[in-house]
């Protein structure tokens, strides 16, 4: 288990956290994000790799049975100063639950391939 | 699976990759180094919740049976300004393969309890 803390497990460990119910951790959070982010962009654009994330908050916890969305924004493209085929993106992305909480946020930069001219 | 890139998972397709070999994914090693860091640090304090993660980068690719240590700098540590029974720690963590080579590097903020006057 990538996270030993009990209150992300256990009820009653839950009750008495800060959160005072199940929540997921972060890592788990990451997790779902990552995939919904991929899954979503997959026919936009082919990643060769992720260069950083930036920027991570958790504003809400995310709760057993919410139900999650996710928003991206593109923030900005420039071409790669070393790879001539190469650009680098980096996007916003926000995760929000069923009552339009903001649960995460971060920054991705991802190197692409460029189109061929 | 969370992170649903063919050159995380195929041979093939990671020989063919920008990194020539299979790597782990991002998501994969921030939940390899949450481990490491709630482990390390576990006796030396509970954590309450963690508030955020920043300034995330990969500046080495982590290879299929690389060995990778832990590094952690605390980087500051104030009073909660709304609460005033807990506190909030910075720290900033490294993971290194078992050649030196810096593969993550990140700073989690994280909300912990006051140790009792």
């Amino acid at each position: 288990m990538y996270d030993p803390q009990p209150f992300h497990l256990d009820e009653d460990a839950a009750l008495a956290s800060v959160f005072q119910s199940l929540t997921a951790s972060g890592v788990h959070t990451i997790a779902v994000e990552n995939k919904m982010f991929h899954l979503d962009d997959g026919p936009r654009f082919v990643a060769l790799a992720q260069l950083a994330m930036t920027d991570i908050s958790f504003p809400s916890p995310v709760r057993a049975g919410d139900r999650l969305r996710i928003e991206v924004i593109c923030l900005s493209l420039r071409e790669s100063k070393s790879k001539p085929d190469r650009g680098v993106v980096e996007q916003q992305c926000k995760l929000l639950n069923q009552y339009g909480d903001e649960c995460f946020r971060c920054t991705h930069t991802i190197l692409v391939p460029k189109r061929a001219a």
